[in-house]
C-alpha cells in the first residue's frame, strides 16, 4: 500500500546516517563515561565530542550544553529548578507544549504565579506584551521558539536581550527548521527525535552563570547538573542528527516548504477548508487546517486507513479527545478546533508521499463530510 | 593487546541479541506511541509488549511497570514524589547508591528526617534495625537489593511484608544476578545497562495503589506518571535484555561465580590482600579487595595500561578522589578504603579475560607496592 507519513512534528524517521553512528557506538564504545579505564575514557570522549559538536553548531561553550532524556526533561529541569528567592512569578504563553504548561500548573499549586499571555489569531504572542508582563519578582520568561501544532514562530528575536530576567525557549520544533540564535537566551530546550535523531535523548542550553538546580540527583554527571549514566550511543546519534539538520537547514527548509506548499495548494482547492497559523512567519514543515463539517479524529483514522498518517492536535495530547488548547487560545471555537488536522512534512518526505496524500485527502474529506451531513439529516 | 573487562558493575557490554532488537525497532517502528495512526499504534504496541514482557518476568501487572531514563531517574521519581502528609521521615542505609543518598541529603534540607542505618563489616544492614527504625511518621523505607561496590545482598526478604510503610529497593545491581521477589515490595528500581541492555533506559515497579507523583510533567505518558515521548527502541531492547538476563539467570550465575572465584583464588594467593563483602551472601559477579600498601587509583591506571579494566569504588564516584562511603560505613579506615579495587565479571566474561587478569594483577600489584615502598623509604 502507498503511504504518506505526514506527522513529522510528532516524531521523525531516524536518519540512516544517525542510525549508523548509534550502531557503531553500541559496538565500539561500551564503557561507562565515569570509569577511569580505557573503555570508560573512550565513552567519555564520545560524550565530549558530541557535546562539543552541538555547542559548535549553536555557537556556545560546550559546558553550556547538557544532555537529558528529551525535551520534556529539559523543560522540567528549567522550571522545577527555579530559585525561589528571586520571586515566584513566571511569564509564558497560552500555546506552550504540555511539558511547559503542565509544570507551570504544578508550580501554581505551590505558590507560584503564572502569567500566560494571549496570542493572536495566528498563534503569535506580542513582544510588547511579553516585555510589559515582566515584574520585579519574575523568575523566568518562557516562550516556545515555534509552535508544535500550527508552526507559528514566536518573536524571540524581538525580546532576547531586552528582558532583564532569565529567558527560556523550547526550541524542540524549531531547530533545523528555522534559524535559532542563542544570543540573549539563557535556556534553550532541544529534542533528538524531532530532527531525525533517536527518541529518548534531548538537551538543554544553559548560559554560564545562570542558576540551574539539578532535577535528577545522583553521580554528579553533566557538570553536576544531571545525575545518571550518560546515554552514550544516543548522545552520539543526537549530535549527528543535529549536525545534519543544522548544516543542511537551507536545503531542508526548501524541500519542506515545497512539500508543504503542494499540500496547501491541494487543501485550498477544497471547499470550506481554512488554513491556520502564520501565513509568512511559520515553520516550513507544518500545515494546520480546519475542515468545516468533518470530525478531525474521524479524518485521522480514515486517512490512516489509506496510508496517510497525520494528526489532530499534537501527538502529546492526541490520545485525548479534548480540543486543542492552542487553537482555543488562537480564538477558534471548540467546534472549529475539533475539525483541525496537522500535516507535518520533513526533508525526507518523498514526492510520492505528497502525491498519495493529495490523491487521498480530497476523497476522504468528501466522504466523511457526506457521512456527517447524512447523520445530521437523520 | 589482550584485554579483560572486569567492570561490569559500572556497565555491561550490549548483548548482540539486544542490539539486534534495538536496530530492528529503529528500522521498523518510527512512530510516536501517542499518535493515533498506524505508525503510532505500531510504536505503542512495541512499548506495550516490552512492558508486558517485563511485568511477566517479574510476576506483576503491566500497569505497575514504568519506563524511565535509567535507575537514577527511577530512584529520584520515588523519593521526590513522596507525599508529605504521611510524615517526613525516611529509613535507609549508609551504603546506598548516590541516586538515593544524594536525593536523601537534598530532602534533608527541605525538612525531611533521614535515618541512615549502619551496616556490619560485610556491608549488611540488620533486619531488626530496619524494622525498629520505622516510626509513625515514616513515609518510606529504602534499602538497595545488593550493593554496587561489594555485592552484599541486603535482607529484603526478611523485612518485605513486615514494614507497614511503602518499601523501596534499588535492584539495579541485583536483577539477573540474584533472585528478586516483588512480594511485599512497593517500589523496585531497575536499569538496562547493568544487564547487557542499553544505557539511557531503566524502569520502576510501583505497586498499584501506592502513591507516586510524577517527576517529569508533560504529555501524560506512562499512565500519567512520566511525561516525555517514550524511548521506543531502547525500551524494546531493555525488555529483551531483561528477558535474557532473568531467564538465563541460573546459568549466568554459575558462569559469573566461576569467573569470580578464579579471580578470588588469584587474589588470595597474593600477600596482604583482603577480600571484602559477604562471604556467602553476595552477588556472584562482584569481588572487592583491599591491596594493603597500594593506591587503588594507581592500580586502576596501571592495570588499565595492561588491558585489565577494573574500578576503585563505583563508577558513579570513581572520578572523585574521595574514599568510598560504602567501605567507610563497613568500618574500614580511609587508608584501607583507598586501597580497594572492585572486580566485576559478567556472564559474557571470557575465560581468556580471567586468565589475562590473573597473569597481570600479581605483577602490577607487586610493582606498585615496590614503588610505594621505595617512595616511603626516600
Amino acid at each position: 500500500m502507498k503511504t504518506a507519513y505526514l506527522d513529522n512534528s510528532a516524531t521523525t524517521r531516524l536518519d540512516p546516517r544517525v542510525q549508523e553512528v548509534i550502531l557503531k557506538t553500541f559496538s565500539d564504545v561500551y564503557g561507562n563515561p565515569s570509569s577511569l579505564h580505557g573503555p570508560g575514557r573512550a565513552a567519555r570522549r564520545t560524550v565530549d565530542n558530541a557535546r562539543e559538536r552541538i555547542a559548535g553548531l549553536l555557537g556556545v561553550d560546550e559546558k553550556e550544553i547538557l544532555f537529558t532524556s528529551g525535551a520534556t526533561e529539559a523543560n522540567n529541569l528549567v522550571f522545577q529548578g527555579l530559585p525561589e528567592n528571586r520571586g515566584k512569578h513566571i511569564v509564558t504563553t497560552r500555546v506552550e507544549h504540555p511539558s511547559v504548561s503542565e509544570v507551570c500548573s504544578s508550580l501554581e499549586k505551590h505558590g507560584w504565579e503564572i502569567t500566560r499571555l494571549p496570542v493572536n489569531r495566528e498563534g503569535r504572542v506580542q513582544p510588547a506584551d511579553l516585555l510589559s508582563a515582566v515584574r520585579s519578582d519574575t523568575a523566568l520568561v518562557s516562550v516556545m521558539w515555534a509552535n508544535n501544532e500550527v508552526g507559528t514562530i514566536q518573536p524571540l528575536d524581538e525580546i532576547a536581550g531586552k528582558v532583564q530576567v532569565p529567558l527560556h525557549s523550547d526550541a524542540a520544533q524549531a531547530l533545523g527548521k528555522t534559524p535559532v540564535s542563542l544570543e540573549g537566551m539563557d535556556f534553550l530546550t532541544f529534542s533528538g527525535h524531532k530532527l531525525h535523531g533517536p527518541k529518548g535523548i534531548g538537551g538543554l542550553f544553559h548560559r554560564k552563570g545562570t542558576h540551574l538546580k539539578p532535577l535528577l540527583l545522583g553521580g554528579g554527571q553533566e557538570f553536576e547538573k544531571r545525575g545518571g549514566t550518560e546515554n552514550v550511543a544516543l548522545i552520539a546519534g543526537f549530535a549527528e542528527a543535529m549536525d545534519l539538520s543544522v548544516r543542511n537547514q537551507s536545503e531542508n527548509r526548501r524541500k519542506m516548504a515545497d512539500a508543504r506548499d503542494k499540500l496547501a495548494g491541494c487543501l485550498r482547492g477544497l471547499p470550506d477548508v481554512s488554513i491556520l497559523g502564520a501565513e509568512s512567519n511559520g515553520l516550513p514543515n507544518i500545515l494546520n487546517a480546519c475542515f468545516d463539517g468533518a470530525d478531525a479524529e474521524a479524518l485521522v483514522l480514515a486517512l490512516d486507513a489509506e496510508g496517510v498518517h497525520v494528526s489532530s492536535g499534537s501527538a502529546c495530547s492526541s490520545l485525548s479527545t479534548e480540543p486543542s488548547p492552542v487553537l482555543l487560545a488562537m480564538g477558534f471555537s471548540i467546534e472549529e478546533a475539533k475539525t483541525s488536522l496537522r500535516f507535518s512534512v520533513a526533508a525526507d518526505t518523498a514526492a510520492e508521499e505528497i502525491e498519495h496524500a493529495m490523491e487521498v485527502i480530497p476523497r476522504i474529506v468528501k466522504r466523511l463530510r457526506g457521512y456527517s451531513e447524512k447523520k445530521r439529516n437523520e
